[in-house]
């Protein structure tokens, strides 16, 4: 399915722009929304949803909304003024203290003094409140993200539904060989997320010190031989793996490109080439911002 | 504190010589035992222990007792003829069906018909029973082995005692940084287990490719350096950096030259060479045995 993600780390989906991308990114055929409260840009883009649904451009039933949020889901809902979430991820293995949403809506990931507070909510609890999601009607699916095997693992002993979905960062710096086999045995589909790797990282200011996906030998070479962008290279190199894709592009061209992204095939060799790429390189890591976050230690 | 482990992998102390082993290890000054009911040599180290205690070569007290086991624990205790446990562990993050010991002690990680089984017990539900042991005070001490960063967070999320310690493998070839300092933080102190790497696995048969850490260049010329064994640069290079360390041998002499570790000091350059042979090295992984067991994924 042809997917959009209304944001990689900080770099947000332009809120002025939010409507008329989701707007554009429906027309050109994109039908999987990729957002989460954190993004604080629910209600643009929920702005563009309904437009595209007025103009006949689409039906609910066709768009699947995965969300990547635990908490607050029908005050989301009610923003993206839909009935109920395809997909309904926990973000982070991470818990944080409570935030009140009239007081700080989205409630990032600071309190007001700029520090970082957690809470002692234990992952089966929250687990537990997920399928009560699915209980209501309000999440079809449910599922995880940035978690590591062990935690994984444990979900699946307690769970009454199974969790769907992995969303993880995976690129040819990250390629995440053992997790990947994991999600196969169980059944739980991957969904890859900075598949460009450092590229929008660098842009954020994050420079961990690998060269650019983008403008990587390995990628352009193969891009030549298929007469196809790099970027097309990166996402064709996940999903010919059975990886799910959601870039994130403000651009029409972009995105267009982005979806045709399938249209050709890597050869093993290429694939070869690129996955031998990986130093085992985590750009979007908690524990940058506090050593408790250490959730992929 | 002086320590000895009873089992690396397959790797017993064998048991026909595990009770002079243990008395030995204590009359040189040993006073860490660290056995697991998974070992299958219980009965004989506990007859090391009573021999020595009834030498008066040490009091019970002075003997610090780290079992790597989850269940059965006052049969363990019986075992060792002992009455309570210094230190047990949680050996691994892995729930496999439970096997009566009148039918096979130690039970071994495969059925009757050489398949594995699993069991859902859920790591909150473990970490409750051990709990339990504290309180019975058949514990004085509880933590965990073999855990990645997500789960320990979960466990300090829903723990009423909090881990004292985690226990991991870890060498020059896995130096674990992140794992590290995520205990630092929380103070959780760490042990390593196969300090020495590759060396134990050839002898089984696990050759995953790395050339020996006791013959590798960068061991050998710091030994060299301070007129020290490769072992003993090997257990320096942990305790170090601050963690214990877990050393087995069948060999007297070993046994005294690995209680020698701490009698001298790395430089800067010599821990950094060393720390710099990383390359993720996983030589202990269930995942080996099972692709359900990936708790390293």
């Amino acid at each position: 399915m042809a997917s959009i993600v209304l944001k990689r780390t900080q770099q947000k989906v332009t809120k002025s722009t939010c409507a008329d991308t989701i707007y554009n990114a429906i027309k050109a055929g994109y039908r999987l929304l990729d957002g989460a409260g954190d993004y604080g840009n629910e209600k643009e883009a929920g702005d563009g949803v309904r437009r595209a649904i007025a103009d006949g451009l689409v039906k609910r039933e066709d768009l699947s909304q995965c969300i990547v949020v635990k908490q607050i889901t029908k005050m989301q809902l009610k923003l993206w003024g839909i009935d109920y979430f395809d997909l309904f991820l926990v973000h982070f293995p991470v818990a944080l203290k409570y935030v009140d949403p009239s007081h700080r809506y989205p409630p990032e990931w600071f309190g007001d003094d700029g520090k970082v507070y957690t809470q002692n909510t234990p992952m089966h609890e929250t687990w537990g409140a997920m399928e009560e999601l699915v209980d209501e009607k309000l999440a079809k699916n449910i599922g995880l993200s940035n978690c590591q095997g062990s935690l994984i693992l444990d979900v699946l002993r307690y769970a009454k539904y199974e969790p769907q979905v992995l969303q993880v960062e995976l690129h040819p710096y990250l390629t995440q060989e053992a997790l990947v086999k994991l999600c196969k045995t169980f059944s739980i589909a991957v969904t890859a997320y900075s598949s460009f790797g450092p590229q929008s990282y660098v842009e954020l200011g994050v420079d961990k010190g690998a060269p650019s996906l983008l403008k990587h030998d390995v990628t352009s070479t193969a891009a030549k031989t298929h007469g196809k962008t790099e970027a097309q290279v990166l996402l064709r190199w996940a999903t010919q793996r059975g990886i799910a894709v959601i870039p994130k592009s403000n651009d029409l061209g972009r995105l267009s490109a982005n979806l045709d992204c399938n249209s050709f095939d890597l050869s093993e060799s290429e694939l070869a080439a690129l996955s031998a790429l990986n130093i085992n390189l985590r750009l979007n890591d908690p524990a940058d911002i506090d050593g408790r976050l250490a959730i992929f230690a």
